[in-house]
């Protein structure tokens, strides 16, 4: 049955699951602020009120009428008459009358009648009942008006936007100390592969630990959703169905982790196929590593069969995994950039073209460049991952990278 | 006393600051691995045992002696005796002899005497007892030796680095659950101001809500640390100090965010300097927004006077906070890279030599290229830092940027 399925380019493979593929209607929950940082609006938040809700000072100095300053200047003061001061934090119900001056701090409520504010260091007092100011200021000038920031009903932040650490000032700015957002996506991931033991437990000779439940977990973490492990299934039609059809009930998503060799890639299609339309979309992408990827959409959720080498599982978590959880979390805006440094490849790093190759690299600094040094290891095992510092793409159509050539790294 | 000081640039700030800064000893915990991702390592991991622990085939197809293939080739086949399958996860107990070929999965234990594995493609079953092979192997190839990824004993990761998904990885593959890290550094947050309410709260006129606290709570978070809102606190000697003393005893750092006025400040460092040597260190740093900073040490723990604007905070936090709570955690690593981008100023923006200025810019991506516009507020309120994608810095020896100047983002 696998035999069917042609391979496809990434950019292939994308089209044709999400051709299949219906965001499901998001669920939304109500968390407090502190626990909002990273989580994605479920509505648009609009202001209650202005901001700043009253005309404030925006610097230390005197509320004047502007027009009793006008023309004012060091060879020409304007004299006028101090009429007390305005505290943080206090209502100024007190008018400034013309050819009044009253002390005000940065922030303070300016008083009525003002429209303006001359800073402190433009201003002497000559005495106790005389202020000298040697500078003009227009109207509004020093002042903040209420609404400058934000006017009420404006909406300040859109459903789907990720929550950053200024927007809790923003809601904190507004008196606003809850947020309704989606729920986090809840992501199973189930093991598969005869070989396969849980780490914690003694390792027989022919039997290799569990690594993809982990860095699985981290990725998806990562990635905004909440992981699940279901635990390890045998290559057994059977035991697999059982635990898929569990996971497709309680969670949104699944990841089966597979072993790498062929039989359980038959048992993981075999079983999709089983579990109703659309079943397997995808089954092999051009890319190294990570060619042996299953992609489906089980009872209108999405599938992935991963990879077994836990490279090859991180590399297509990255390119497509990640990508369908900022989906199922309401995520409406893309990144704009990512962690990355351009430097010089320090060897040349043959590639098949017509295949997406994805190089681990050890970066190092020498004379104010980067050195970009690849690390190849024939068993793609995770250590070549723990050595690097970041990942090279080489694109679809090249035969490779050249040494000296200049390559954007991305960085973990 | 404030006067005392003169206002340091971003980098003497530092100098003074670490001048008098001491490592506290960190505390240890031990978590398991799903809890362990972004925490620091406490020592180093060695490999308990060899990666893999046994050799095995990297492919699917036959177990030989390398000897037994030398010359084949498509028009002069080897012949090999079949001599029965080698199944994932079973020790390969059975030796291979001479003219013999076990077939073994990928991952597959390699058995006794055998020393490299044929490619299922270049081998044809002919009847149930012979095996033509096309082509030769060397020793060695197509398998992965026992400690080929890591040796017994080898350090995998190092005291100081941050753990990354791939690094839970190379635990579960050493049959490691669990992580020794450092404690996070528990950060207390304490507002300062008259004029400041807590967000829930209804607001007079002449109050402003305490965006800080939030704000900061989540900087801290996402710099790993623990914070701790300690609440509002009046200008006022006594009750600062003693919130201050309690913060002291309980937490690692203090960061005060200060209400902007000038009294507030003077309070401040009073309470500062009352709380032993070497107490305050700056009092101003040429940055804008946030200028009025200051930095101390009280008891051996840092404290932070960040300005009361909250971009100001924000700013000053990226600057100067985040460093030091990643040195409370003990990681070792520096970022290699920011995630960033290049774009094209869309206007004048001028700036003070003498003086670091951060500019808070809006993105639009034109024909290819970004557009970058700053965002200007008079007021330096919280909603241009919530409108703005990324922060560009004005270096302190220039007096602008001018319009069309490729600049470089950094991006939230």
């Amino acid at each position: 049955m696998s035999d069917l399925f042609k391979v496809y380019t990434p950019s292939e493979a994308r089209t044709v699951f999400y051709q299949q593929f219906c965001m499901p209607s998001l669920k939304k929950e109500i968390v407090c602020l502190q626990q909002s940082l990273g989580r994605v609006l479920a509505q648009d938040v609009q202001a209650p009120e202005n901001i700043p809700a009253f005309d404030r000072s925006s610097m230390d100095g005197y509320a004047v009428r502007a027009q009793d300053t006008f023309g004012a200047s060091e060879s020409l003061p304007a004299y006028l008459i101090p009429a007390g001061e305005i505290l943080m934090g206090e209502e100024a119900q007190k008018p400034v009358h013309a050819q009044q001056a009253i002390y005000i701090p940065t922030g303070g409520m300016l008083p009525p009648d003002a429209d303006a504010v001359v800073m402190k260091e433009y201003t002497t007092l000559v005495g106790d009942d005389l202020l000298e100011v040697v500078k003009s200021v227009g109207p509004g000038e020093n002042v903040v008006k209420a609404g400058d920031d934000v006017g009420k009903g404006q909406v300040v932040l859109s459903e789907g936007h990720t929550i950053r650490s200024q927007d809790l000032g923003a809601f904190a700015s507004l008196g606003i100390v809850e947020a309704a957002v989606y729920e986090r996506p809840r992501i199973a991931i189930i093991s598969t592969g005869d070989e396969l033991v849980s780490p914690e437990k003694q390792v027989k000779v022919g039997q290799v630990r569990d690594i993809n439940a982990y860095t699985l977990y981290a990725q998806v973490m990562e990635a905004g959703g909440m992981p699940v492990h279901m635990g390890i299934v045998r290559d057994n039609f059977a035991e697999l169905k059982g635990k898929m059809t569990e996971a497709l009930q309680e969670y949104d998503m699944v990841l089966i982790s597979g072993g790498s060799s062929v039989g359980t890639r038959d048992v993981t299609v075999e079983v999709l196929e089983s579990l109703g339309e659309p079943g397997v979309l995808v089954h092999g992408v051009s890319v190294s590593p990570g060619k042996p990827t299953i992609m489906a959409i089980s009872q209108n959720k999405p599938v992935f069969g991963l990879p077994g080498h836990p490279v090859a599982a991180m590399t297509i978590f990255d390119l497509f995994v990640e990508e369908i959880i900022c989906k199922l979390q309401g995520k409406q805006e893309k990144g704009l950039g990512r962690k990355s440094l351009k430097g010089e490849l320090t060897r040349n790093v043959p590639s098949s073209p017509g295949r997406e190759d994805y190089l681990r690299v050890a970066i190092t600094a020498e004379n104010g460049t980067f050195q970009v040094h690849p690390i190849l290891g024939k068993s793609g095992l995770i250590f070549t991952m723990v050595k690097a510092q970041g990942i090279v793409k080489i694109p679809i159509e090249r035969a490779g990278l050249e040494k000296g050539e200049q390559v954007t790294v991305r960085l973990f």
